[in-house]
């Protein structure tokens, strides 16, 4: 039995995303999907609570043929114990998905195999992008899975998105 | 479609809890469970790690028939802002299950509906009991869920209480 | 101009505080009120929120021929930080009064001078005392300023100290 | 009896949060003033303490017809959990008054009423730019209330954020 | 070359940590004393300061011949983080001096060898025991290396531990 | 006796700072070296964690003839505690050395004697200017004193500043 963790904030689950799990589908039994700055929302970099990146993950993912678990990870702003705080937060896992460098040598370091994750269309399918565009009034539905554009209507999100970003505030008192 | 919270530490996860969850599952459509002190471990009191109870109930609940959420709480220590707390990590949910007082107290001042939770032989069912039959070395494993047991000796759960049990001590300048 | 430094946890804020209150009036020209542990609520030892408690204090002081402020003070939990931390949320001030060996030993290692506050009736005029006289539901009201019982009634306090007592448990997941 | 909240920073309290104070005095009973970042002082964008800040408001509301709190407010980095953060911290309030639009997000969310507060010479009357002429040596003592200049110079304000503005540090190790 | 790692809080630090430093000496080129609850101070069971502790033991190993470093390891209340803790404050360890047994679990599951620290008269070479006579006013000056002794009195230490004894608050609001 | 303290962030320990510690040899009899933000650590900004720093300084100082403490001092954010929080992680000391104007303030306001640390070819060595070398492959190694280059080496310092710095983020979720 192989389980892998695939580590991203998931502002929102997208198709590029959702790409990347069914590719490592094919190679493990069992996928941790860990949702990082669990603890961040209201920001238009983080817009979306760690609930409700989970109701998106655990919808988008209801039907792929894989036993998968969405752990929110809260940030620890420690990177020399950020690897000891995911594993205790996520069921064992045997290899880790990513592409970002400082996950990459946090891992390596602590002597656990990483794999890189594909890329599917970067241009388009990033979380800012797609901010960008709920922002803007722009299309931004095609880019996710369906059931995470229901989850981010259930929850007013294109309204918080917009009436958040009027100014570049991240916290209240900017 | 209703969806209901249940917290609890499920230190570890037992038939009591077990019983809750199905008999919770005759009113709700969809079950968040609540792992509170997500990231306390490695004490008498909350032996196992917040990854290590999503993987046992995860596990446990894999053929009853709702659709479960096992999300981890982490503690926040200030009982104001508790509720806040679990509603931004948790999916969203129409009643709370408990019969901790504190529980109900903060859940209804915060205007969410609570409703007290059914109780099974309460005298062996609490985890104060299973872990103290772990340590003494007498039968636990009839009380708790078959995949319950098996995550517990995977991580090497038993003698881990075991060992830490020494003294009282529950962190490591005790 | 003198101002004066008094620290209290107020839970609630009784007629013992106000009379150390009272004879603090005759040495000093205004006086801090500081609101210790007013992160703490909801609790058995810590019933009322930091906001109820400046309430308590400020209705109570409406009449009292003195400048005052009530300032809530967070919990830091490093005594060794803990004067520079009350003396950045304070209006400066020049003499600390408090009969807590602890603070007492920690204002001088400052080089503040602390003055000893009297003690009236030291038997009833206690915290614990008028909790546990509202939990089981005997006279407390003559133990408080009026102002005092109108903020309890306000946020009912009593059903929420008796109820959170039904076991003694201080956080959501005890 | 009608209570309002008003948040900002205060850095420091100026001309123009006088006047929403006294815009706002027509419309309710009471007013608290919540004093955010309270915890954060010694930068170039926080100079001054939670406790001067507390004695600039204190001291420039002596004389107006309303019953005022001015109550400290730290920094809790989690926007799901700051309004209630801020509910604990304060008397209980009817209104929130903010132009702040992560504020008035939060607070919607919330179920909490918010109304815009009036805006004053928004070009001249801002902390930024009250900052800029203490740091450059240009007049500011008529941006601020009399009893604020006062408080600044006892604090020995000026020299403090001049000192510190030699290098854009924020941190003692930067 | 062998590097050990030995942890304690150290309050005192006494005869009993002396001759163990003495006898890991035998086996290690180098070792780092590790200050547990280093931020914890002016309490009966943590009277002495992370600073004062490097004081103590960084004078009382003066002479002896092996290459020590005291290294202040503030509290993390994390056990599952508990060892990266320590492995990022602390120059690189091949060996763990302990006999505290979650100490010994939690360097056991991060795979690190943790070795028995031997105990010499455990009777009287306890910090309890020596802070207890510096309470009652007994003789404590032969249980501790005379350089400790000196630290002790610089710092008043004495008068503190008694002072803040006398009743049995831990925390300034108690 | 006197005792000096000089802090900084040391990423690496280097000529500079070498040449600085020399120049306060000549004026005090012991000196703490603080290690600034010892909590950060594989960021460009911060790459080394607190042990491996305290390793460099203190075999840089081997065989200078000064009694000297390598302290790792944890940020704590909230300036108006930061000097008691140095205080409290450090042996006593008379006297700081800072050319930070934050830095030199705080320590003003607490009545600690700051004197300015002289500098040495500022245009060069410098840990930005160091760091910008190992990424970019130039020679670094004749601005570190020696054992520092050989705790970089040991630690695989190079390899992890260049891996990290292929994008612009410090943490994990970036």
């Amino acid at each position: 039995m192989t389980r892998g963790f695939y580590i991203g904030r998931f502002q929102p689950y997208h198709q590029g995303h959702h790409r990347v799990v069914e590719a490592i589908a094919e190679e493990v039994d069992e996928l941790v999907v860990g949702i990082g700055s669990a603890d961040q929302s209201h920001s238009v970099r983080n817009p979306f609570t760690g609930g409700e990146r989970i109701m998106m993950i655990t919808k988008a993912l209801v039907d792929i043929d894989l036993v998968t678990y969405a752990v929110p990870i809260e940030d620890i702003n420690r990177n020399a114990v950020w690897v000891s705080h995911v594993q205790s937060m996520s069921p064992n896992f045997d290899v880790a998905y990513s592409n970002n460098p400082l996950v990459v040598r946090l891992f390596q370091e602590a002597g656990i195999e990483v794999r890189g994750s594909p890329m599917f269309d970067r241009e388009v399918l990033r979380g800012t992008e797609i901010r960008e565009r709920m922002i803007a009034g722009e299309d931004w539905e095609d880019l996710v899975p369906e059931p995470v554009e229901d989850v981010i209507r259930e929850v007013d999100g294109i309204e918080r998105i917009r009436q958040i970003s009027d100014t570049d505030i991240d916290s209240p008192n900017d």
